[in-house]
């Protein structure tokens, strides 16, 4: 439940280095080192491809069809912020466009994350500010009334609160809590130097079948094989 | 993000009268009284039309495919609870059955809000164990996998902590949180109170546009009437 | 394109007995006397089954999430008239409920079609106010920007003008011009009188194969029966 | 792959009481004792409620907007069947009314299952002829192209031959092929018996949690209890 | 309501001046300028990005899996042209491909509007015709049933009329009434005038709070800053 | 209906220079034909543009949220081959990333057609291993449950028998029976043989109308012409 028509000045931001190191581990690795949690819905999508970005989420609550609150929360930007904006009800508006984009990226934003519509994408993608979000539409929207800045809200079914790190890239966006941060880019770290070798001996023809020690596993659960 | 692999026991649910009392303001009512938030997303409907419900939420969550933690949280429900189930992604199983329904029924759940899919929907009205829910589907689900109970949770879209209101009927499913349930329930009894006056006079034929007095606004932003 | 903020106070209805002559052919059999064409898209669902209801169009332009036209059209009703809402983009919103429905039932209103939610739907249920939806929605509007009355409106994906005839049942909803009316009703109705006898012969074993004589075109088109 | 403009007119049906038999144990049960799999996607929903039947497929493959095959599958029926229809590519008119329900009621259908529209669903309920289906529409179709009766089609997502036993309920619908009717039943009645001893259980108040002797692997898997 | 199996030839264009001018400005700026309507549904993508066009439009009612009248309205294109098509059903094929693109460009059309389906759209980004479409699809179509040329239709929700100007981007797709043309243009240029400047400012650091003079409506809005 | 725990080692693979022949020719001319059958459903859509691909099918059946079965298939691949990967369920989560496709690439595999989700979409674009899918999703996947390898699966809405022909493109993916592959190939050759004639003729301005001799049949069927 959201508390209406207030802005948080001072949220509590993860360590810089923490937030920015998650950015070349990527979403699908993040999420994993999580235990499989934190990610938003994949209709979420980059506008376009190949950012692989991280930052500290500023949030803003809006309402259907109203993007008043998107000129609130630009003020609330620092350098290293991701814009996570969620809305009220279902809404597919434009909500955010060249201009607001010129403001956020002057204030230091990386991204932004809305569960809405966007537009000018093609200006966006020129000036190189990455854009996650549920479509893109022309449809302009009002400035009547009030949402929040910098409340916890549920963005594209995930719960997101300010000051935690999120992780976009072309496979998606992932959320990870403020008090999770060191632990998780220890674990994906991990996850992410084991990598390199499996990636070696798959490539050499080694089998994952071998190489995770599957078969008895398999044979186990019944597998049969039928010539 | 969610904490996996826990039961939270004691929980602080919200006063037993306060929460009854919510139900028969129903669902439009309550959610207008905290300033139009807290519904679930629309998609969320009952199995059976006609109930008017509230309760005190438990929550569980549940993995795809994975019922396991149903019968876990079976243990925590108390008499005048309402289940709410959410997924770590999306999945239109149908994880709850009669059998379910039995258990929750005899330890004094009053309906389950969940975020996927239901079977059993004739049976369950039979018993008249209301269900508010995604989809209804056949598809069974396994026990293989730790979700967690009792931790807050993202149930189509909202936001819900153990303890708070629940509010459903054939209109949706709203969440009251614990700490505004007094304050709702002021709001919304005196929201209901003008009802009935506001009914009378609509029947006798007055038009909204003179008992809400909208004439000189509607001028005043550009009305025009053309013969 | 839309007119916005105008209120047409004189349309040209379609002549009543026309209009109400329509309600016992259905939504089918009178969009096949136009030539299969007229339906509204079919996620238009009536809130409760077993009406079937004629009348004439007034229309309303909604803004999404704002439902101030509405206490604008009905001003505009007359008796057998059924309301037609649009909006001007997609949303799920609970526009109309209990309050609307009795200022409209006061009016003389018939039914209203709306590309959008509606809530309440339990008290309609009972005030037996059919309406056919995009969904239902506890979510309340707001009263904040100025829409239109009487012109006309893509509703549901079809065209619909002040006047016209709508005709709505269990399977759908469907518009008639206004200047094809009473063509559409004879030929509906000439649909409609060799029905009986068709159901009879089918009833009591003879094929569509033969009544209709499809075995010649059906072997020229090449098909083959194998045993 | 389809074979398009062939009717096959001997096929292989399962035997009749093997095919009767598993109506009352319903899509649920049917296809846990199968091991989960056979069921058709769940947006397959019953015109109207309360329905449980089983009966042996004759499957019809139609040509989006394009009936003419229906009457061509009405002559292949035989008392018993149920009539599955599956379209080239997803359409959701209405290619069955109450003339066609007549004429397959007339031949011993018991049921239509098909992956698109159908009207005239308040006669339909009148007439006491189930469908379940994608969607319900007013929308018509014409006659022009050929299909074919009796080949193995994909109806909402299930592969169904000729012969199979179709379940169908308000959970959903159920293909059985006929390979596997007896084996199925013997399981799925080993499972209904099994439940109503479960059901005591569980009424009196017994936990699934111990029922299943479910506390164990739960702790096993890392569990946690916090007071 | 459409009429069917008529070919308009003559239809009162937009002048070229108006409708060649409107592409520059973009569907976000141009449907500002009209009031923020006259959008299309943003479903409507184009097969490629980076195109900004705009043109007159002719239009074409098809029905589903059915595009003879594509064959019919190339006949009636004139340079400059956009060719809007409908479909009295929802259909995803793909109506559209490399020949008859051929054919259209050769004739003079700048794009095609459809709301429906198109394939071939590795050849048509290679050709350099932009479509803007619902999906893209293999699925062929048949040519069998009559629909209209040069009638006003119902195009992904909007209302297009022969003669009016489409305004396509990476945006989305934007209809404005002939009657509307040279006064939206003026307005869209405006709108446009202003953009540069705020763009410089916002770009240096000043905030849309400053700059839109929202600091005194919000805080009167009750908005509270919490430090 | 599915066989589980099951992989069948020989399949009747088709004929090598039959099977690749059929890329050039496309979806689109392969589906026509085969008579405008066998496509999957539109919403498969490739990772990166500009491939157009063809292969024997090898196929896995998954379960939602369980990738183990793509080890078990990885062994059954063979040079030229294209897996095909159905579920038991709908289930949007990323079952494929850059380590699975180094080990199907490193074992001849030419591409993935899965009906579900991928991730690592950035490296896979990199790698140059196309894969159609239902959706991008970072989220992973368990392995617990057996599936079955080299049965025949229904992937997004179409039949597919290991051995089978898949032939996938922009505009989407097709499969050609084995039985039937040379007969298709031959007519989609002489399908494509016919095209670059008519490009040329269209080019030149010949209107589709006079080149397929339309005229006529159109006036038969009623057009008129309006000026």
């Amino acid at each position: 439940m959201y508390e209406l028509g207030v802005v948080y000045r001072n949220i509590e931001r993860t360590d810089r280095a923490t937030a920015d190191a998650l950015a070349t581990l990527g979403s699908a690795t993040v999420h994993e080192a999580m235990g499989r949690v934190g990610l938003l819905k994949p209709y979420m999508r980059p506008i376009y491809a190949g950012v692989q970005v991280s930052g500290t989420a500023v949030t803003v609550l809006l309402h259907p069809g109203d993007n008043w609150m998107m000129h609130v929360v630009a003020e609330q930007i620092q350098p290293g912020d991701i814009v996570v904006a969620a809305t009220t009800a279902e809404c597919t508006d434009g909500y955010f466009g060249d201009l607001l984009a010129t403001s956020f990226q002057a204030r230091g934003a990386r991204a932004l994350v809305i569960d809405a519509g966007v537009r000018d994408v093609k200006t966006l993608t020129e000036m190189g500010f990455p854009v996650w979000s549920r479509c893109i539409s022309s449809k302009g929207t009002i400035k009547a009334t009030l949402g929040s800045v910098n409340i916890p809200v549920v963005c594209a079914g995930m719960w997101v609160t300010p000051g935690d790190v999120i992780v976009a890239d072309d496979d998606g966006v992932v959320c990870v809590p403020h008090a999770l941060a060191d632990k998780t880019l220890d674990a994906a770290r991990k996850r992410e130097a084991l990598e390199g070798e499996k990636r070696a001996k798959l490539a050499s023809g080694v089998l994952g079948l071998d190489m995770y020690r599957m078969r008895e596993p398999l044979a186990a659960a019944g597998l049969k094989y039928i010539d």
